[in-house]
């Protein structure tokens, strides 16, 4: 799919389409296409582009996201682009009275991936850069999809409002988590290797006269080793720890 | 502060700074401005923007976030720019081996929201649009956030990725559930209602012959009333469906 990379996309899937109604300007239907690929959508359906379709001004900005254009679908009326769809989200910058749910795009992805686990053509509209959707779109849809934005500066861009839509999406997939933290590489350390470490710390520390008196040793000891246990150390920071106390003894050692 | 908008932001508190270090286009130094003023954040501090600053190239596309352009900070360095900060969270698109906690954007907001509210200083780190943050500046945070895409197409632009850092602090902001949905205008119709509006219903499908044989009836009209229940029926839906039916009713004393 996408040209050189080697690596496998986290979903094979079909994922919800995406449905832009009369976009404007083909850069930001390019910019919606970059914003699908990085969230693992690949369908857009576009009803009515103001500027016709193909429309090369879209492929600069789509950033090498070329097989979500090469695969546009272009449909005259909103009906024809959602006659093969069984759940449609309206996405709306506004409120609109419509009587039906209402979620934030957080909730609708979880939704959306159960119905698309269960075999559901689901789509998501977007409206034109002016005007949004109009109402006939939204009646339209089973379900509207509100971003929540500070009231005083609400105004999404389109290739925004698509990118956090597919964000939402995103995260609900299997693997997601293993992206983020894909295996500790250094796991953490054993409580037997960090008793070690403290015992040496403070051996070295005691001969370097440090935990001096000895009647306050103890308190300062537990000063130590809190700063030291709330890193929570991995066992290549304990020996990166007992480097360091290495380091220090040596240079103790030239100086005396 | 968005000019002549009467509507009240959500926040007054300070959010997290976002920081931007080495950023080269204005246009995307303003696209930020207008993504973190989208999700009430105020504060952009700039680390060596490639062309200075200002920069009027940032403004059209803040499409009118004025008031996060006019209060930028710049610095020459990265730890200029967080002397004042007590936490810092580095945004990258890529694994670092670096034994520190790693955020997605959802888990960061939180940790950030308690921090805040504890009155602790937070700041974003987001690198330039070419290579990201180096590693120096990762060394430099407390935590890293690490935004899931798809790995076949996981580069997202800088103004993008302050969009997804930003929206998911927004979640975090009481009242913004209230903004999503703000007091259903018809409530839920009462159980009393619906009856009466069945009763109603299977008397005039009665008398057009629709519920017929008798022996199946109940079966029927267990079909119906299932349609009608799974729609979760306002006070206001209940009147418009009294409606359908006087409609169609007169409709059928004409045709007799």
């Amino acid at each position: 799919m996408a040209g050189t990379d080697s690596k496998q996309p986290l979903v094979s899937r079909a994922g919800p389409k995406v449905v832009l109604i009369k976009a404007q300007m083909g850069e930001n239907i390019g910019a919606c296409a970059r914003a699908m690929a990085n969230f693992g959508l690949h369908d857009m359906r576009l009803v009515a582009p103001r500027d016709g379709w193909p429309n090369e001004s879209a492929r600069p900005m789509a950033s090498r996201a070329d097989h979500v254009l090469d695969r546009v679908e272009v449909f005259a009326k909103t009906e024809d682009a959602l006659a093969d769809i069984q759940y449609v989200y309206a996405t709306t910058a506004r409120q609109r009275d419509m009587s039906k749910p209402v979620f934030t795009p957080h909730e609708a992805a979880a939704d959306m991936q159960a119905r698309v686990a269960a075999g559901e053509a689901c789509a998501i509209l977007f409206g034109g850069e002016r005007a949004g959707l109009d109402n006939n779109d939204v009646v339209a849809a089973n379900a509207v999809i509100h971003i929540p934005a500070d009231p005083t500066f609400s105004s999404l861009n389109l290739a925004q409002a698509v990118l956090l839509v597919g964000y939402e999406w995103f995260q609900t997939l299997d693997g997601v988590d293993e992206l983020i933290r894909p295996g500790i590489k250094s796991p953490p350390a054993k409580a037997a290797e960090i008793a070690f470490f403290f015992e040496r710390l403070e051996d070295e520390l005691t001969k370097g006269g440090f935990l001096h008196p000895p009647e306050k040793k103890p308190a300062m000891v537990r000063n130590v080793r809190n700063i030291f246990q709330r890193v929570g150390l991995t066992d290549q920071d304990v020996r990166t720890l007992q480097g360091i106390i290495s380091g220090l003894i040596r240079r103790r050692g030239d100086k005396s």
